[in-house]
């Protein structure tokens, strides 16, 4: 294979061979060919598009160039999912449980990401003594024992997307569809479970804008899936307004706790218990999503899926006790409110912007190597469609650092538009891709 | 600046500064943006294009990343020209004793250059003695005592154009009319001449393909020109066949000493003294081409551009007895001739392949390490419209090697195609452009 023939096909719209494609990963991961290359492959490829066949060969590539879970131990239906990610989105803290309290398996691996508050692994890091650091054999047993386990993914699993994934940070060709599929599929499929569930968010507080640009991924996350044998269930969902109410490691595993409990907020309870659903339908496909649902429903008000997330803890070395005292989680030291200068109706919400306050604030990571703090963050008491008095309190700021705090400060308050007229919130599911 | 966002703006069709083009430039060129994201920059300015604007940025970074050649000590006009690359085309050696001999001041710098045959340099060193490594004081000196030197481009002009150029060759992301001409003018615009020409080829031996191409590129350079007040005229020339007869280093020198005694093949001689008659219309535009063309031939029959030429030789260490014995250039120790099969009219000459016939036998190079065969190549018999009779000879080839002379031998049989009907030949010169 001729490396500069390959990306001069690709920067003319020709459609590459599953074999040049697979050649160019994996000599890519095997170092033979330089960044210089890959980074031209990557910008030909955002402007000119790949093709399905194309998308599918870079995830098969992406797949071989490390080793795949071999889940062939744990008896059972596995289940794995994905969030395209969003402001204050703990469904992996709920729904995890709820799959594995419905008699499903649930080996759920993720990686840590850049983003506005941490991901689940640093979620639950903040749980105290929690560890997301298991190898694979503890992964097994876990899942086989109390029927899910939530890890970091282990350096072997896909090398080249994550090699290919830092390029594509640094050189503008991140918000690419075929490129976000294969990335996000190559991890599914590297992890080896039955079925896939995809929540793609859409909305100010997510990576895709337009629900035409959400759709378009989603179809191509189903087809890619799909090519692999997997059952696959891609759900396009709000994200103009931080799901549920708190963004920010410690204070979004009080809220996950509370809606185990019941108590949590209705949206992030609804949002699990359809999801949920979705994937049960997967299974017994001659019961209706209403069933489903119903079945979802009761798991949470049962208890037994908070029973599911005691066992993860206590599994994984963390106290759980935070279940019946959540002061036992880092608690942040400055709290303040930020209240509304006019009364009106919250008409929207700049999601990115909730979401930077609690960057700010600590919560997330710009790069790599930057620490967290897990206490800090943001808690909305106003959402969409919401009656605002002047003075009532819009959102709180969880804060160690006051100049932190005033700069989230500015961001909230910037962040809401109120206006005369109560208008109807956002559905929190857009479409069912299945 | 960050330089993603610059990738982005670019990626995204965007119209960027000349500040945001100098900073990318200078800082890659000082090794502060790395070669991935420069990779990335150039396939996106491939595919989106560059306006006028943004080329003239990209040459004055490339030229302000070295030094500028200091003509200052030299009296009168001085006139650089640049051929955008064909078979056989040794007009530089021609044309700079003519536009000396004509009284203008020629200090002609050339890089060395992949391609089927060597370049300016290569062909100048078959001569023995002959060096084109020059200082830029000796270099200075030549061209006030004789009027010209030709000498290898020193490494301190346009470091940025070389490094990005040997980006382009492995990413490619060559064949983008901006990026070629911000490349060209950067070299021309770093030397220093008042007056420019330059002879854009099209056709099957060359880089551009199509008429309508070569004139982009041709106004593109004409434009960034007169951005540095420099007088520049371009001119679209033919190279559907090879230019002249013979293709190799020493078999082209033997051409151009005989183009200069007067003896030469027509087209050759034609052309230069076409390109030459445009230079001195810049210089005393009152005069028409015709008038300006009619002084270009005085020279050469005059003798007064071989004399120019001999200066050179002895100035530059070669042995000027070649003019009257060309014996003393490297000489091949095989010649074949390659006979027609069949009779007719030659209706077409796959150029680029009589190209490669000649890199085959050895007289190019692949890469830069290369070392090439001053002795070989290709003379061709028969051009377009010549009547070619059963068992004549359609070309020579001279070679070191048996099997590369059959693997020649394929190549130019295969590059000639005949016709029962007689054409006339393409035109030597399709437009000018100043």
């Amino acid at each position: 294979m001729n490396v500069v023939d390959v990306i001069a096909a690709k920067r003319d719209g020709k459609e590459l061979s599953e074999l040049e494609i697979r050649q160019l990963v994996l000599n890519y991961d095997a170092g033979r060919v330089p960044d210089y290359q890959m980074a031209a492959f990557l910008m030909a490829a955002y402007l000119q598009g790949l093709s399905l066949g194309e998308t599918i060969a870079l995830t098969r590539a992406m797949v071989d160039s490390g080793t795949t879970l071999d889940l062939s131990k744990i008896a059972g239906i596995k289940v794995d999912k994905h969030s395209s990610g969003g402001v204050g989105d703990k469904t992996t803290l709920v729904l995890v449980p709820m799959l594995a309290a419905c008699g499903l398996k649930v080996p759920k691996m993720s990686g840590r990401g850049l983003g506005f508050t941490g991901g689940t692994l640093d979620k639950l890091e903040s749980i105290p003594g929690f560890t997301t650091a298991l190898n694979a054999d503890r992964f097994i047993q876990q899942v086989q024992h109390i029927g899910a386990a939530i890890a970091g993914q282990t350096d072997d699993l896909v090398p080249a997307d994550k090699k290919i994934y830092a390029l594509r940070d640094v050189t503008a060709t991140v918000d690419s569809i075929p490129l976000i599929a294969a990335s996000i599929m190559s991890k599914k499929i590297a992890c080896s479970s039955d079925i896939i569930l995809i929540d793609v968010k859409v909305g100010s507080g997510a990576f895709m804008k337009d629900l035409d640009q959400a759709r378009n991924l989603s179809r191509m996350l189903l087809a890619v899936g799909q090519s692999f044998n997997r059952q696959i269930v891609v759900v396009i969902t709000d994200m103009n307004q931080p799901l549920g109410r708190a963004v920010g490691n410690s204070l979004e595993v009080v809220e996950a706790i509370d809606t185990l409990k019941g108590c949590g907020p209705s949206d992030l309870r609804e949002l699990c218990v359809q999801l949920c659903g979705f994937v049960l339908n997967l299974v017994e496909y001659s019961r209706s999503d209403e069933e489903c649902a119903a079945r979802a429903s009761a798991v949470l008000d049962s208890g037994d899926a908070l029973e599911v997330f005691r066992e993860i803890i206590v599994a994984q070395g963390g106290n759980s006790r935070v279940i019946e005292d959540t002061s036992l989680l880092p608690l942040a030291q400055i709290k303040e409110e930020v209240a509304s200068l006019e009364s009106g109706f919250v008409e929207a919400i700049n999601c990115a912007a909730i979401g930077k306050a609690s960057a700010v604030l600590g919560a997330g990571r710009e790069r790599k190597e930057d620490r967290i703090d897990p206490a800090v963050g943001v808690v909305v008491r106003k959402k969409l469609g919401d009656p605002v008095e002047r003075g009532e309190v819009l959102a709180e700021i969880h804060a160690n650092d006051g100049e932190r705090a005033s700069a989230a400060r500015k961001l909230i308050a910037d962040a809401y538009c109120l206006g005369p007229q109560q208008r109807p919130g956002p559905s929190l599911i857009y479409e069912v891709i299945r």
